[in-house]
């Protein structure tokens, strides 16, 4: 690690929330901390991170701050070599390491840096140079070169001794021209550490470089027809400011509470969320993250198998985060945090707005009319999104955290940016691998699968898992006790053992999972306080069983899986993801065990996998519109009702206000009508004398 | 029927599209043209409403409207005795009676006057004026008794010679009270025609009359702590007004036209949606709508088995409809178009604003940055909404037509309004049938199957439809063909006639649809021309086979029927559908025959039954917080390439313009920063001097 060893002293008195990430002088220090102990490093910073506080430590210091004992704040520090890493922890508070373990046979996360080097590499490889004029790109042309620079996956011939790349080659004509129109047909590998090309895998049959442009950029457009000119402005304007509050990074809005925390492998991490029900602070959930994404491509052609990205775990959805603009990413009024990192020098680096915090109209909330007198209720939500995007070389993932004013929180991730593109011959087939997106450019099928992590508190630290089924009665139709046969009932099978709750969706009978504290009852329905994990988009994973990818991505074998809580259990394809062979599965398969450990009523991980399958299609090219999932996690049996109820109506008017002609009314008054002048009708019988029977603030 | 005979004479200087509904004054010419030969009838009015273009007279027509043959203008009536109906067909053009059908063992539509009649009929009924009695109720409260009356659905008793509700009874304490904490336990009969109660269902073990209330009126929330006060308006503005246009009742926008129809039934429907590919105008579906529901309830005591509302075939979406309000339904600048129906003495009657046209941001449609300059793109989508909300009793149905600027088409239904409720004796067991949502109240487990009817015309009227599954490449691990197991591909099965479309969702499989032109291929992809539906809402019918359910919601069995196309097969439960026994089972069963019709590359409507299980919490009392389910239909191998490179980016820099500092900037500069200066940031390297490249307008 290059610089000089600076002696900082840990600034005390900024006190941070012992879940922020570290700052960029807390990066400073650890890192100085490690110098003074160990010196001149000649390794690289792979990561310079929160070493999050212990729950015990911290679910005891968030029930008095004031009083009970902070969580020591520590530090993770990766450093890597060409043959070896290190993982250390840094006590930033008293100045000291307390882990500086040595290990070898692993290898932590390829960083920006080392991505962007790649290029420069490949582009004075004799050997790409040679291949590259197979297909008839002068040597003089090589700056015309570029590549995706990916992780390997796992190449068996080399193993994890040499930290590796594969580069996905491609061609500008132009500069600006959209290199994934033309891909090349052979992929070198890339030492790393050693900057240098070490194999390159070539096609026995080879692909001519293609011709035909596919761009996006203005000059492309204007070419193809211009721009659509119908489109007038929409805008979003919020005159009296933001209903959220923020300090430091936890954020209030609507009764909820969480903490905003981000780190360079996940991203964003909420922590600590609980629900202000009527002045009772009640835990929803001590942490949630995106832990873990596979990328499988389902090309099983050589060497295409080796394209499994796991995003997270392998070059880190906060590493690739975008800076996000004002009315740009977002629109309206925005809350931004920044990101702070440590570069391969270890010094801090900071991405600017890494973190969008804004608030959407989100149309009707609940609605009721009576239809004997047209007396009605309509109240409006509203949504707080906590946002982020990030860059996986040609995709682009928008992750978008979602609270409502029911107490529901969503979790919808839209996938942009541009397909993988492979290199296809005239009149090669595709073999149903792919789509031909573009003359001679075929676009593998793949899924995007990504691993939830739930840490509930439903009302506790103690939850147990139940998966809700729909079901049939028992009795056939006519008999007496189902004689017509309408009898159906949610079967719910109580996850008891991690090997119960190893399990995979089922659509047939729309299956949901409760997430229940069975401690608390709820006084109406005597049903257990619960959130429900509401999941659709639920593939299962494609590459088969005993495979590389089945074999790396243990997570994404089921749709769930429990744990019981165990600190440092973040990671479910294991902490230092590249070139693991699967042999043994890292992360959660270890975890998992022999499964028989109990869930039942203790303090639990919910792991889940979600995502899609996607067969490309040329209307994905050459950028794709934005593909949404979504999924939910809703209160049953917590609140006592309807906890939405007091959001302030927009329109009210009761049975005895329809007779007294009057009614509530709080309608946007920016509304107006697109054509003519045209009668505001609510429906109502008769002309209603507006007055407000109680105050709004 | 009541009322004069009126000779009117029809406007033909009005010249209706033929998609468009019966005006008012065509409705009074139908009526008229029937009173002229039938002279006063002694039945009432059931519906008028048009009579849609036989297909091949409306597709020879739209080719060529100036020139070709305007489809005749017919209306159809029903009117309704004690013991028949009339099916008509008015020709309007020519002022004749084409059809004059009397029917018998048939019941058509319970129409709101019928609904709103009974609650004075229950009212003043002596054995129900007992009934309440026995709960507690004195004949002086009467007035504080309710009803929501409701479709018999089949009772073996009556069967169909009667015209017959149930009525669901509920109790008010004072007006204002939502009655639904104050359900009776008994259940009377009414005869509609009769106007009298015939028969009262009660139970053996009787259920006393609920004491808590649970409101949501002002003053109740006020009572309860009183409404949150830190929400800030979000304002939605349009300065420039509204992208659309909209020709009569045509809409075009975004390079979409379709005509924007409305019946008492189905309510919203939408024909003839096209889209302009580069000048290409490409048919898309000739006709999409809601075509029935069914809500069967879980609860298999007697006699809630008939509760299994067929909202649009027993009351009708249309007939229900709301009057939309500026500012509170929907924001932003609105068109509105007025529903027009008959009412029971013939007359035509206006609802005000009852489908809702607008345009919402929708976020990002598509963003990519290169991750070696921080070059990008970014586009932010936008989409037009075709609204209605309907209430059937206590349940509110707001549904959305959605389109997007990359062509796809979405339907979204959220369900919101108050869960149907029933009595519950204290320490009663629901036997899972059900939910004690309040004290006292048990919300019955349901269903709500939705039946969309999508009569496609992708790029042209003969259409074959394709089942898709994600499916594993054969070859295990560690053979030749697929020596990582990583091999994946979309199985296609045609389905080549009537019989092998009826199919259920696969969740495993992520099942999707492809409508597809199969004489239509991609140019680069060689597929067909296609839309795919992609929905995962799809649980299946939990009423068994045989069954009361079962039988009469023939449509509701598979998840997808496809048929080959006749004029006048709408109505998938049966053209008249209350009261219908389900033997034979009418409706699509009928026209599905044998099944062997074929399918392949024929003018084709396909069927889709999506929806939701729900099993009630107390979170969704007294009001439901709005649940969303949402299906797409997405273009796939259909255009050249993502039709919506387009939409004018937000902001776009490219590889040369980062070079040069210079970058287009469209950002929205409404938005601005919640708490502080910060300053906005690109993600760009370096100063950016803003230039376009390119004119807007």
């Amino acid at each position: 690690m290059p610089g000089e060893s600076n002696t900082h002293i840990y600034p005390v008195q900024a006190h941070p929330h012992p879940f922020d990430p570290l700052s960029a002088t807390e990066i400073e220090y650890a890192i100085a901390i490690i110098r003074k102990q160990h010196g001149q490093l000649r390794y690289s910073c792979n990561a310079v991170s929160l070493s999050e506080p212990k729950k015990a430590e911290m679910l005891a210091w968030l029930t008095a701050p004031d009083t009970k004992p902070r969580p020591r704040r520590e530090a993770e520090v990766v450093v890597v070599g060409v043959d070896l890493l290190y993982d250390g922890i840094v006590d930033l508070d008293n100045g000291k390491i307390l882990k500086w373990e040595k290990l070898q046979g692993l290898q932590p996360m390829i960083m920006m840096e080392d991505l962007q080097g790649t290029e420069k590499i490949i582009r004075t490889d004799p050997k790409v140079i040679e291949q590259c004029g197979i297909l008839g790109i002068p040597p003089e042309d090589m700056h015309k070169i570029y590549c995706d620079p990916w992780t390997i996956g796992y190449d068996e011939r080399y193993g994890n001794k040499v930290r590796l790349q594969q580069a996905l080659m491609y061609y500008r004509q132009s500069l600006d021209d959209s290199q994934y129109s033309f891909p090349l047909d052979f992929c070198p590998i890339v030492d790393t550490e050693a900057k240098k090309v070490i194999a390159i895998d070539v096609p026995k049959v080879r692909r001519p470089l293609n011709t035909i442009a596919s761009n996006y950029n203005p000059k492309d457009i204007e070419a193809d027809g211009g721009y659509r000119k119908d489109l007038k402005p929409i805008n979003i304007t919020q005159p009296e400011g933001v209903s959220f509050t923020v300090d430091g990074r936890v954020v209030n809005w609507q009764n909820f509470s969480f903490h905003v925390g981000f780190n360079h492998r996940e991203g964003i991490v909420l922590n600590n969320i609980t629900y202000n029900d009527k002045g009772n602070i009640r835990p929803l959930f001590y942490r949630m993250s995106l832990a873990e994404m596979v990328v499988p491509y389902g090309n099983p052609e050589y060497p295409h198998h080796r394209k499994h990205a796991f995003d997270l775990g392998e070059y880190g959805g906060g590493y690739m985060t975008n800076s996000l603009a004002l009315g740009c990413d977002c629109k309206g009024v925005i809350h931004y945090f920044d990101a702070v990192f440590a570069n391969k020098a270890g010094a801090p680096i900071t991405i600017k707005n890494a973190v969008c915090i804004h608030e959407e109209d989100s149309g009707i909330l609940f609605k009721h009319t009576d239809f004997r007198d047209d007396s009605a209720i309509i109240t409006r939500g509203r949504k707080l999104i906590v946002s982020q995007i990030f860059t996986a070389a040609n995709y682009e993932y928008c992750v978008y955290w979602i609270f409502h004013q029911d107490a529901t929180i969503q979790l919808e991730i839209r996938l942009t940016g541009i397909l993988n593109t492979y290199a296809m011959a005239p009149g090669e087939d595709t073999n149903g691998w792919g789509t031909e997106v573009h003359p001679g450019v075929n676009a593998h099928n793949h899924q995007h699968l990504f691993c939830l992590r739930l840490d509930p508190q439903i009302d506790g630290q103690k939850n147990t898992v139940f998966q809700v089924d729909s079901a049939c009665g028992p009795g056939e139709v006519g008999s007496a006790e189902n004689k017509h046969g309408n009898a159906f009932y949610a079967q719910k099978t109580k996850y008891s053992t991690v090997k119960e709750s190893i399990s995979d969706y089922d659509g047939s009978t729309s299956r949901t999972w409760d997430i229940c504290n069975t401690n608390k009852i709820h006084p109406y329905s005597k049903k257990y306080a619960s959130y429900k994990l509401v999941s659709r988009e639920v593939p299962r994973l494609l590459p088969k069983e005993g495979g590389l990818v089945w074999k790396r991505a243990g997570f994404a074998r089921h749709a769930i899986h429990v744990t019981k809580y165990a600190d440092n259990q973040l990671h479910p394809a294991g902490r230092h993801v590249p070139q693991t062979s699967g042999e043994p599965s890292l992360g959660l398969p270890e975890w998992v065990g022999d499964g028989t450990e109990s869930i039942d009523n203790e303090d639990i991980v919910l792991w889940h996998t979600f995502g899609l399958t996607h067969f490309p299609a040329p209307e994905d090219y050459p950028i794709m519109p934005a593909e949404p999932i979504s999924l939910l996690l809703r209160p049953r049996h917590f609140f006592l009702r309807n906890p939405a109820l007091d959001v302030m109506p927009t329109y009210v008017s009761t049975p005895s206000g329809v007779k007294e002609k009057m009614a509530i009314d709080k309608r946007d008054k920016e509304s107006r009508l697109a054509f003519e002048e045209q009668k505001a009708y609510y429906g109502t019988k008769g002309e209603i004398n507006k007055v407000e029977t109680f105050t709004n603030k």
